[in-house]
């Protein structure tokens, strides 16, 4: 993972985030944020993966059912936020759109991406923090802005 | 519907915005941008839906056909901007990208969509306005950025 | 294709760019992107094709598959970056999402983009460059953000 500061202002940092082949996004996403002390941001990537999981929430059951996907793509749309958990610990919240080799799309939470041969980030920090609270119908911990 | 000011610098402010179980994205985000007084302006978001209607233009017909989605989906992408109508009143402008329990995916032009449990949003107002005008050869209202 | 400055800051520029039908989106975006001197600049958008060209990276042969598209599809969501080539010129890196007559996705690499009736782009500035190098693995040249 490379970075470079592209733009900042009164507390907005702007970051450009290059990983390579071989490296999990979710997880190098996560470091680079706890590292930078990152508290409210968005951010959208464009790339290219051998693998992922996605996950679709399972409203009856109440859980995230994985969406393994074995198979090189085209990542043709990655928006994801990050807000404070309610253990006050950054937390990335990412959804993605996947391209196959027929130009099909997968679509969905990410869970796992692995890197191939680039996944191109840009990393938008705000100024104030956001924070989840445990939300008891769904069983999440969701962004909470009035607090 | 609760919202937070993330930053503000010289007439661009950004917040975040968060919809819950229950409200309709579209008609929550219309009243935002009013309340407001929101000229132009993008936003993006991710979530999850009970149920959405897109919409794809039929360039023959020049009208909106109906696709409703009778599910629990992933909001994957969201797209959004903000101009003025040729009545000047602030129209949104929302496309979006849903990810099913099987991982394929569903796109177009958004017309409604019911959160649940969440939609976190994004919106980056500009302090200027952008301005539609009517389009005879498609019949639709476009934004004229020379206006 | 016409634009509006929207919001000017520190040497970061947001634009409105709005393309009209007719006109082939790739190659009117890299024309404004080298007539304005743009270097690290990210985009949004969101409209209507008349037909388009995606593509695929295929990495057991090391080269772009092309899925061409024929038919009046919703972008459904654009995102693309800027940086330098190796050579030193601006180059477009765009991945789409396209939404169907039926509402079903197809998604990845954006070669080739005829708009109908009308593109509706956002595209940020940064006052820095981001520069590309020749990467052996891939064939392909990839932002490197520490040079």
């Amino acid at each position: 993972m490379r970075s470079k500061l592209l733009h900042e202002d009164d507390g907005q940092r702007t970051f450009a985030i290059v990983l390579d082949s071989g490296e999990e996004a979710v997880a190098a996403l996560n470091a680079f944020v706890a590292r930078e002390h990152i508290g409210a941001v968005q951010f959208l990537a464009i790339g290219a993966l051998s693998g992922a999981v996605l996950s679709y929430f399972d409203w009856e059951r109440k859980k995230y059912l994985a969406i393994p996907v074995h198979a090189q793509v085209e990542v043709a749309a990655l928006t994801g936020d990050v807000a404070l958990s309610p253990e006050g610990k950054p937390a990335l919240h990412i959804h993605t759109v996947l391209g196959r080799r027929d130009g099909t799309a997968l679509a969905g939470h990410l869970t796992k991406a692995h890197v191939r041969p680039t996944l191109e980030v840009v990393l938008t920090e705000a100024p104030v923090h956001l924070r989840k609270m445990y939300d008891p119908e769904s069983g999440l911990a969701l962004i909470r802005p009035d607090l």
